[in-house]
């Protein structure tokens, strides 16, 4: 993560200041207020603004007139339940802020959850930094045989190195062009005087997708479990992966009851099927059931036999 | 209003608590934090909560990493030219929570603003106070002859004292058969023991639309603001108006310069059509221009020139 | 339900119509097209358009030129592989419109799903008709001692007779003040010469939530089986769930191998949180396992029983 | 635009099937069905589903039985009152689903747009083909001097020359290059047999946003004219401009009684502010009004004047 100066500075500012709320206040968060977190090579998630805790999930369920309920004991109680029941719209009154630093092919992925609001820095408007994402060599994977989307070991010896200096030197020379083709750098300094420079709106056709991009990002408190809990699985590819779990990091500080019954509930989880859930029914009456007279498929059969641990 | 004294302590509990935060605070709306605004005759409005301020809206609009502008009067002008040109994505970074007590036709008006969160005092669950509106005399209006979903001069007179005793009496004995049906009171005392009641989820559907009802309601300010601007308008129903009316002096309190925007821009602006500029610009060439040769009908010519002032 | 003789006229006269077209057709759906399908006393759903089959699912979710795969089979198991792994945007590209007629309560339930299009039947500036819900005796639920928003028994004897009275007598006054608060009736008869009549909008205000209101719906296939999902369940109250389980039987007709699909992957299975699935596994193990030491509450352990059938 | 033999075999033969419905079927649509009409060097869009058309708006306006309104005439009458007076819901009871290949700069603009469905093809999954955006010569814009996201003059000469070549070859290169980390070809030959190549995930970085994806696009009505308006604009980028106005002309074939209302109410309209209003009134009634003293700034002065045509 690269952060100027002059960024520094404006950070160390707003975390300066005080002063003095009615709201619900959240301790460890605000420790962590406005601080760049980083992820990937030069990515970062800053929490800039929060509404609501734990108690408030409980105080809107109850429509109530002061806060939740008296002990934090039944708050956690209240939001077990209401998790474990799918009551999503208690959830949906708390909110969250961020300001995200990602690659573009990240941000893609990002974008496609809807229920959230995002402002991006405009390459219409501004220029771009020379930053782009170069995957650390354990994260350098090869294709996976079997799984289109998939990844398998990372590669290693002469064939990583090349990769390395093709994303390398492809991503560093299509910067030096964006700049020719614009006639200017980032910090406004003009190239060639006799020339007039292509529109920055074209000219940032020319940065590969593993260049970085930010923005503002906000979202609700079920919107945000439900975006940790694509995002932070296995299936997932591992860039989005790495902000994923940040996430899950942030939300364990901010609303600690609520992540106890994500966990619980939500990640840890798994969702059976009915002829799983009759699979499960006959084995427990010890009836030996083999993937065959199943019912169901050689893959989802491999995946129920994890899920129950044999 | 009627607020129980149950409901009186638990406010002023919540309002007497203080804590130190690092993120934007609003000292305007801090004041009327959590204290219930009374709207009709036995309605509220109570801000629960609320995140960001018109800095906020400033710093996602730049992406910024410390606050806004420098000076409060380049957020004025990038405020207004984020609204005037319709940029709606920064002013969604700003969100508020409040706590409505409503009736439940005007509630259902309410919910058609869909990019909001709700959660609603459920009847399934618990049981409705005698609430219900009545409209005060200079609201108890007759039907428009000319438009059928308009309002002309308030009823008077004998129909008038007819009016109200309907009103009156159809509710109170609707209610009374609701705890009959239920065979239990708000405050949870049985009322013949000998029987069982029917469920709460029925027994609800005795009480007319003119009862109260609660929720917390979430948006954010975009939203916010287009609630406002299609629901303080003249062409809405007064009772839902009424609330309209009193969000836009939150709105006030809690970005001013935002709803300085609001005002010119939006509420006190019009969208003049095609044929209506063409219309425009001919008088102002000095033309002379008439309803009948002008391409539009009757009822838009009035409109138009109700906005031109003539 | 009550279809006026005109209503039928209009039903006929569209159904007789037809059109060749190029786009996906679905016989099943056809059949049933305009005609209104009865629910509840009064109430009906008609199905008045759609967008889409099974095959769009696959032809959406490929991206493809053409249409979906080859063969049935194929599709059959591309849906599946969809739906078990929550790929929900391939769902989304079929849409359904639907003309709904339905009491005011469980409108105000159904409107909560906020993905979805309507056009409601406007009382502000139409006067609504004289009808409205009352429970068959079968579903004159008693309310649940256990649950406070559940049902338990139907109620019985001069107790329910009592119910039926006031349900039907407050209903059919309500009515007869709102034409008088109208001084009109709904087909356009005006009561009293000398009186003006109160503003629909306000005259509105006196009819009970067990009056049927209408509307025009329209959501798209994801949507629609999450709407099925939540309120077909035994949690959902009654009288939602008669349309819950009216929509299940269109869905089936729409699109076959996503209603297989939903049933087996959906509708059926059962989500299990982290420490259930600790107790199956150990189970499994042969280990004996009591509530007590399960790490679960009392209710979480029942239900967890339950769906293992023990 | 480039079209595969095979994709070609596709589109002619889903374009041959025809079935009968009762749906309402617009002829002017089902000529163009499933075609592409290409836009930009290699971009397209294909409608590939559509459901309702003009009558059906008034259908759902009137929450009737059968269809619209007796004549066309009184459509179109009704269709420009809803249109005028911002009643979007009737306009939300169509859609339209697009297949739609464009430059992965103009869809990360496109996404914005989130009341829409989306599926889009996966470079995870997939390769992508060798295809990229090259402006043409009088698209190949300088930047604005006075304005930071706007465009001037063609550039022209040896810079113009240039530009295309960096353009071209370096988007070349990345995609040479993006075949031999994957270490195959998007025909699925293998490069070099005795290596394993880079996850397709990753692959993909090293391409520029100037190459094109592809994506089923799914929305309603409302917001296609919301699309059309904010991106046929005068301010929105060429590229997606280019795409707008295809859609326009789509939209014109689709509901030509909604799209002359548009192009009436919506397009070819303009917004006032209160103070711009204020001048207006002022210069009707013989008053000089100077920009000094206008209470507008220039910029706002400016624009007015040239919707006022002085």
């Amino acid at each position: 993560m690269r952060i100027t100066e002059e960024q520094r500075t404006e950070v160390d500012a707003v975390r300066a200041e005080r002063a003095e709320t009615r709201r619900a206040v959240v301790p460890a968060l605000e420790e962590i207020l406005y601080e760049p977190l980083p992820v990937l090579d030069h990515g970062f998630v800053r929490v800039v603004d929060y509404m609501g805790d734990d108690a408030a999930i409980v105080q809107a369920a109850r429509v109530s007139y002061g806060h939740g309920t008296k002990k934090s004991r039944d708050d956690a109680g209240l939001i077990n339940y209401l998790l474990r029941n799918w009551h999503t719209s208690p959830f949906e009154m708390c909110e969250i802020k961020l300001h995200v630093k990602l690659p573009i092919f990240v941000a893609r992925q990002w974008i496609r959850h809807r229920t959230a609001n995002v402002n991006e820095y405009s390459a219409r408007y501004s220029i771009l930094d020379r930053e782009f994402y170069v995957p650390s060599p354990e994260h350098l994977a090869s294709q996976s045989a079997s799984n289109r989307q998939g990844r398998a070991e990372p590669l290693a010896g002469t064939e990583a190195e090349r990769v390395f200096q093709i994303l390398r030197e492809d991503a560093e020379q299509a910067y030096t062009h964006y700049e020719e083709l614009l006639n200017e750098t980032a910090d406004g300094r003009v190239l060639d005087s006799s020339r007039v420079g292509l529109a920055r709106e074209l000219a940032r056709m020319n940065l590969p997708v593993s260049f970085y991009t930010q923005w503002y990002w906000k979202t609700d408190l079920h919107n945000f479990m439900h975006f940790i809990r694509l995002r932070a699985d296995a299936h997932a590819q591992y860039e989005i992966r790495a902000y994923a779990d940040l996430l899950a990091d942030i939300l364990r500080r901010w609303v600690p009851l609520t992540y106890e019954a994500f966990t619980t509930y939500r990640a840890g989880g798994a969702h059976l099927s009915e002829k799983a859930l009759d699979i499960v029914r006959r084995l427990l009456s010890g009836e030996s059931v083999e993937q065959q007279s199943s019912g169901i498929s050689p893959r989802e059969w491999r995946e129920l036999m994890q899920v129950l641990g044999r």
